[in-house]
């Protein structure tokens, strides 16, 4: 082992420093909630006249969180996996700051929600490693739009600065304004979409296409996207389901999210075949705008949508979606100067605000005949300081809510972009983009093999 | 975007009508269950005295709903991915239809089964869900058959019609002659293996072996092919107990499942190892000889068949569908005229059926001393119009579901057949089988690299 | 069919042989436990007061069963895909050895542990299917010594030994010292990982670099290594946690496996740019090191360790690890004679050794104020003859039982290693390691294919 001085590379580091810093973080904040300390959930049983394990969260909870968790690791990072020489740093640079990106949210997000005013302890259970898998979505959303383009260092700073906003837009979206949002259209998708395009606006690379022999894909790369793409797409009614309410809420937030998915396929298909003269399909928009359907049900997904209701937004999504590859990313990249390597626009920034929206009209138009007085309360929690707030009013604030996002979204992308231009992170140069030689070594035969 | 007008391509048209069709059927027809529903679930624990939310149906099916979600997606594409240029049309087709079939399956098998009479409408759950699902596996296990050498407009097709014959055959079979079929044996194996095969019957293209060069794989194919097969693997113990009775009843469906595909494996390693004279294994029997076990055990899995009875089933099973692998496959191309690309022949139609006279034997011998009298009841519903059936009588049906099975394949096989020999599909020349280029955009560089 | 005598090749026999012993010893000793006899679950439900089917242990258990069944054949099978022409071998070896393995598994185990003194017969539940892919676990991470060096059947006969050695050692451990090992650092990973290293070292094989050809990676079999990697990483709070208490006892072993992996990857990710002098990352490091916080966490899982104690063990273990694959592994090579293809003595044998001695320490510094009378009692199974059995003392035990692990590791391994050289199993010629094309055949197109 040779220790480079000259040649310093911050990541070990930053990976060293951070990881000390959240283990002292833990030390001081973070305790076991009383479904999973064994002292606690003894007392819990008895005060609470609990007669069976089974009553506990996890096993309401856990086989959700299985699924979103393999969204986050293969799901994602498999999806990324499409470049023909940047496989390694799709699937590897989405592990790494996803690992530190749920012990950060772990944190932050129990620093909103799950702090003790009286010990000043954060209590986590299995809800808390759902909603750190989901906190860090939307740093793996943004690296979609950076893909190949930028150092793991400066992902780390993405991660750090993505899971801190996010948990501070969540905060006034969900506690302040009192959204729902479960499956997170507004709080993962519009703002992870937003977030990684306004850094990557702000990367602008005018000579990318120097690295232009490796932006493509090779025929297997692609079919190692697919496991990426399928694997999203089966879970994605748990991902929109892990946090629903027991029972019913689950139930449907699952139904609605698999329906919705379903007529996603179909349209994108459509779009796709029309879109080429000989009618021939493209392997991109199979890969992404086929799950256009699960991000638009992000919110309404727990909501009684209906099952029609659902696969008209996966209709509408899918085509919305399938015409973003074909004509808005190109735009984007030639009129706006924004390059967006996986098209995040098409597949979470407007799915995900399209998803708010709808979220906020299915709620505006909910009744006590359809929900029952008692459905309505337990849905949108109209309980405490909203117990007087009436469904048109909620559905108000859900669209406050999804522009809250947005905004988030953009503000915080422009600024963590300036940071991430300064002349110290590392980025590859522009004829070595897409190149997983950059920072990945090379076995025997790999560099004369282009498959 | 160019719309080509003179070549025309029927995809798209197919694609958005029958989404639409969907969409308005699924707005007359379909809503939430009572499970689901919030209203209901409300109402309904106050009228079945329920205290836990954890008593949803959700609970108990939606993991093995995961697991079969996964088989339909992941293991039947990726099982598909084999060819050496067709892993994007495998997957990516095999991903397209059972988006449609799912669908439709809610619908045909809602009317058959789910359909209220007073209000007109079909209540869905989790557990329509999973059997969708199965629905839809019987048109992917023919397209098995089809792999390569039809457009994906005829797919639409097969699966338009495969999954209306299997709700009217899973009528016949479940409800009129009161089998049991927990994980398909009959319904969907036997049934799905025989409609592929008489399709690709009437489809036979006597100069397919111009497409020879692409009818083979490649190391990395194989390897694609592999995750197919164990994701299959694996998960078959859910598939065979995902709708079975609560409690012992899933719980038994699993352990027989488990045992009797790991007795299948050893029997096609040796059957694999002998038929070569250098004791070499054949990727293409490990790949698909390996599930045969799971197959057979279809209907079998929820009855007392013993765990030692598993081993048998799956003993015997990997022997004959590797046998079937190496020689009845090539004499059904020889004499019978009958090119079944994945030897579905060998996976699903001999297993499936032999699967069903399992069950009908292990029916038949059910005694009260194994059973209980309460258990007979609970395992065979020997309920209402049923309660006087003996455990011969029932023998004795199951064994005439297989042939209704059979039958209902291989008629509904011949039909559809030649409905597809119409020359209105786009189905690919001789010469253009078993390659993406025909229906895929083929991106840089892919063209000249062939693994 | 030409079944050929001369070059007899054992591997029909041997599977054909030892499937029919397992038939047969099933048919004499294993039946279904009460919770999934028909008979015996309705009978159980009403001498147990129990209302509701959801108490079954099938939905406690089987959620984290699927998981670690996914580890054991797509988890362990495709991390060893990784050689540029093994990977058969890798994924399609690791598929039968664990097939024959959990069989034999269950036998073993059962007679150890749920023999029934009255009826002489064995009951299996679900557990008893985790128990058995927990215990083929061991003999699949002694293959990742011995990948590319050894034939089939020498693997089965690795297999039917290190089952056996389990059941002995694991009884030994968990019930004569009554240690606690929920996740199996000592019973599976430390004597797993010893026994196949001094397998390994009996086979040296001096002239091993006449294969240097073949022991690299392709660029794409690394990709396919990832898949191994992440499902492996993504189940491991279930492989810790699936066996452990009903209700915290999961719960929190869930919780504290997922934070020591989060740890884990980003000490790897550190040591392995710092270790390079262009700071690159190397792919072994990230498929194998990164999972070394789990292996750690086996036994202390369920213990109160508290969240940041596990991140410490993530930590450490993520260093120690990495290390190892930079140093220890090419030292042992070179001065001990020793070839561990995949560097199991980093991922297991140190790590699982760590961990039981971890789970010492945790265990030893338990006290009432943290777990509650009740919930130390419940948690070490202080009951019947350990009623009086202080922490202290199973800190102890804890400590002798990892030592007991390693032990049967070691001896048992050197006396199944000299079994493996008698000149009768067909291992491959020192030229010829590292090749699939010895053991399988080579369809079109392959043989010419490197990646």
């Amino acid at each position: 082992m040779t220790i480079c001085i000259s040649c310093w590379d911050p990541l070990p580091a930053v990976c060293f420093v951070w990881q000390i810093a959240m283990i002292v973080l833990f030390g001081v904040f973070i305790r076991y909630d009383e479904e999973s300390d064994v002292r606690k959930w003894i007392e819990f049983k008895v005060s609470h006249n609990i007669t069976s394990d089974i009553e506990n969260d996890f096993y309401f909870r856990y086989p959700s969180f299985q699924d979103v968790h393999v969204m986050i690791f293969v799901g994602f990072g498999f999806l990324m996996t499409f470049l023909k020489r940047y496989s390694f740093g799709g699937v590897g640079f989405n592990f790494l700051i996803a690992s530190f990106g749920v012990q950060w949210a772990l944190l932050m997000q129990g620093w909103f929600h799950a702090l003790d005013p009286d010990t000043g302890k954060i209590s986590i259970g299995v809800e808390s490693l759902i909603n750190a898998d989901f906190c860090v979505a939307s740093s793996l959303i943004a690296y979609g739009a950076l893909l190949g383009k930028v150092s793991p260092v400066q992902l780390m700073v993405v991660t750090l600065f993505g899971v801190t906003l996010f948990a501070v837009e969540e905060y006034i979206i969900l506690s302040l304004l009192h959204c729902r949002d479960a499956g997170g259209s507004m709080v993962i998708h519009a703002f992870g979409g937003y977030y990684g395009l306004a850094i990557s606006w702000v990367l602008y690379r005018p000579n990318l296409n120097q690295s232009k022999r490796l932006s493509g894909s090779t025929y297997h790369s692609d079919v190692f996207a697919m496991i990426g793409t399928l694997f999203l797409w089966m879970f994605w009614p748990s991902f929109n389901s892990a946090i629903t309410d027991h029972g019913s809420g689950q139930h449907r937030a699952a139904i609605n999210t698999y329906i919705a998915l379903a007529s996603s396929v179909l349209t994108t298909v459509a779009i796709s075949s029309m879109s080429d003269k000989r009618g021939k399909l493209d392997m991109v928009h199979i890969q992404n705008a086929t799950l256009a359907g699960g991000v638009a049900m992000g919110t309404a997904a727990e909501f009684m949508i209906t099952p029609y209701g659902s696969l008209i937004v996966g209709f509408c999504c899918g085509i919305i979606s399938t015409f973003g590859y074909l004509f808005v990313t190109p735009m984007m990249e030639k009129y706006l100067k924004l390059q967006d390597t996986c098209g995040i626009h098409n597949l979470h920034a407007v799915p995900g605000m399209l998803g708010g929206f709808i979220g906020a009209i299915v709620a505006a138009a909910a009744t006590e005949e359809v929900y029952g007085r008692e459905g309505l309360i337990e849905t949108f929690d109209f309980e405490g300081d909203f117990a007087s707030r009436t469904v048109l009013t909620q559905g108000g604030f859900q669209a406050a809510g999804t522009c809250v996002s947005i905004a988030f979204g953009v503000v915080g992308g422009v600024v963590v972009g300036l940071i991430l231009r300064l002349p110290i992170w590392g980025d590859p140069s522009d004829d070595n983009c897409y190149d997983d030689e950059a920072y990945w070594e090379q076995h025997d035969g790999q560099s004369k093999t282009l498959s």
